[in-house]
């Protein structure tokens, strides 16, 4: 994989770039679509294709459980199994074992937990993780990190970072020693954590940064958290990490929240919103959400969005979209997902096109002028494992 | 509307034909997907399109309850509203009344019944359900028609299906006084009923075709008899049915079912079948059903038939089809779907051709061959108003 920076904004730190994979090229600032269970829920992947998804993200933690990393394996990684031609990333499963699965019990060595599906015992470690993604084939695999929630301990939080660094450690020597997947290269990036303490992220940072990834992600944000820590962290973060090598903040976030990390140099994101949003009839528009199921669109015979260019805005109403969801269609489920996803897609590309004019701070006022957020709701997206 | 008999096999009643409508032509004979609630359960109007579905079927009595037929109206009927550019024929929603609805009481004026969804009071009469077909704006209604199950006592049966006839005078009378929606001219068909008594039927049969409707309906089975019986009452019903109008065969059926009732001369099926089978991962081939989640699928890296053109079999394997279901993926539902419309689409096709070239009897021969069915099982598909 490599990571090329194209453009630098001018009155911001927001830039573009693109990846190269072994499934193809990316540019950056990137939304990747969250893929848990090696489907992004609800869609098929020439639906994403068609709505300009270059790159999706797989969950370690439930591929490993269902169907398994040697199924996986089998029918040709994640890419053959799910029939997705584009680049992958895959967590570490990190995130899920603390948020997802019952009765942790973490050491030096790694994680024990229990499935949340059967409750059966497993052990991730930070070479077994690797294993796993190796099977899975993706493009760029995640270091094992120790995820705190939010409120959390300063010790407990240092040590969680200590103990993300040591296992990333581990991570790079079992990397340069373990088989890619059918001789594809794969990535690994590893992670800063640390909470919302600067003095833990910072030596965190500098730790993780000594180590040769092939990128950085920030963890451990959008737990729940005042939005004004998670940018200060992500600001803190953004302005140690190498510019020469991408950037991803893991699980984020809302629309807002990307147009604001984009501006503090983030390159990529992923997060279950659009596909969750979409399934519970919320909607995006670039004036804010609409809620579907609200009474005020029983008789609105408009697109979600006029100038949207999405088969659902070309196609149905509001009206239509609403009567799908009082009455519990799948179909609704779908085409509400679609429209997010496009948005999302959009959004991105409109951000990337401003850092590519220069005018990213202008594009950025402009966004906030016409999109209506609620500013005083604590980030709450990734809390109790809802990445998933 | 017009029916035009094009073909005749010579060993089988099998004809083949089509009908012109408003919304295009559709050749016979042809099944028609069923799209409840104004959807075509998880499936969206261009994907039936490229399955090759030519015209769906809605159900009054759900689309009169939710969204209601003003709103349908409002929003160009039920074209405009699911944005369906092709055929729909509606039932009258007796049918739902029978099987889904709570405390109904009926009388010769009609019959009064309790929503399923709120306890809500209404009453369908037979005109009162033509301007609700109106209001939808389908290219075909049927009359309200007073359905029993089975078994079911002669007198009852009796009884019911001179109600029927009663009500098909009162229905006919009111659709030439009522006005077409939006000035296109909507069609109205019969139904015979008179459960498995081969006189009744008879008697139904007689005094329906007395009746000036645009096609026949033969209704009351698949309700939970004997194979036999349903295939004695179909070919009993046809033999007194008109050759120069359609014929339709409610709520059938399984594939044989078709197979066999084309054979007798019927035109038109529709059933939710192989919507329902895919929302449960059961699925179709030429050679019988597969049920996705059966762990021999397991590593079965194969599409769900090698030969099938749908997207499905295209992309997807069985392995992945089975992954889906057992995590209860939503894409599993769809394309389980895809997959079962095209198949019935393929086979209503390779039924017309078989026809066309004057061998029907050769090709169902063939079908039954290869295809395995479970001929002791009772015919149950719509029982309990499974027909949603």
């Amino acid at each position: 994989m490599h990571f090329t920076l194209k453009n630098k904004d001018t009155l911001s730190r927001a830039r573009s770039g693109f990846l190269t994979t072994p499934h193809g090229d990316v540019r950056t600032p990137v939304f990747m679509p969250v893929g848990t269970q090696a489907t992004v829920k609800t869609l098929t992947p020439r639906e994403l294709i068609s709505a300009g998804v270059k790159m999706i993200l797989g969950n370690t933690y439930h591929l490993y459980l269902r169907p398994g990393p040697e199924l996986i394996r089998e029918a040709g990684g994640l890419h053959g199994f799910m029939s997705w031609q584009n680049p992958v990333l895959t967590d570490s499963g990190g995130y899920q074992v603390f948020s997802l699965s019952d009765l942790r019990k973490i050491d030096d060595d790694g994680v024990r937990f229990q499935s949340h599906i059967d409750g059966s015992y497993h052990t991730f470690t930070p070479e077994h993780v690797i294993d796993v993604q190796r099977s899975l084939g993706s493009d760029i695999m995640m270091v094992l990190d120790e995820c705190v929630g939010y409120p959390c301990g300063y010790e407990e939080a240092m040590k969680a970072a200590q103990r993300t660094t040591r296992w990333a450690g581990r991570s790079i020597r079992y990397f340069y020693q373990s088989e890619p997947f059918a001789g594809s290269p794969q990535a690994l990036f590893g992670i800063v954590q640390g909470s919302t303490y600067e003095d833990i992220r910072r030596q965190s940072a500098e730790s993780i940064t000594a180590m040769r990834f092939d990128g950085y992600a920030v963890g451990g944000l959008a737990v729940g958290e005042p939005k004004s820590a998670m940018m200060e962290m992500t600001d803190l973060c953004t302005c140690m990490l190498p510019e020469d090598q991408p950037r991803y903040l893991m699980g984020v976030g809302k629309p807002e929240d990307i147009v604001s990390a984009v501006g503090l140099g983030i390159d990529m994101f992923d997060c279950v919103i659009p596909t969750r949003n979409g399934r519970n009839g919320t909607v995006f528009t670039w004036s804010g959400k609409l809620v579907l199921k609200n009474n005020k669109y029983q008789r609105d015979f408009r697109p979600i969005d006029e100038n949207c260019r999405c088969y659902t805005c070309r196609t149905f109403t509001r009206a239509y979209l609403r009567h799908l969801f009082m009455t519990r269609e799948i179909l609704g489920l779908r085409l509400a997902t679609l429209h997010n996803i496009q948005f999302y897609i959009e959004l991105m590309e409109r951000a990337r096109n401003a850092i590519e004019a220069g005018g990213y701070s202008k594009w950025q006022k402009s966004f906030f002028e016409k999109y209506r957020t609620h500013e005083t709701e604590p980030v709450t997206e990734n809390e109790g494992g809802n990445r998933v």
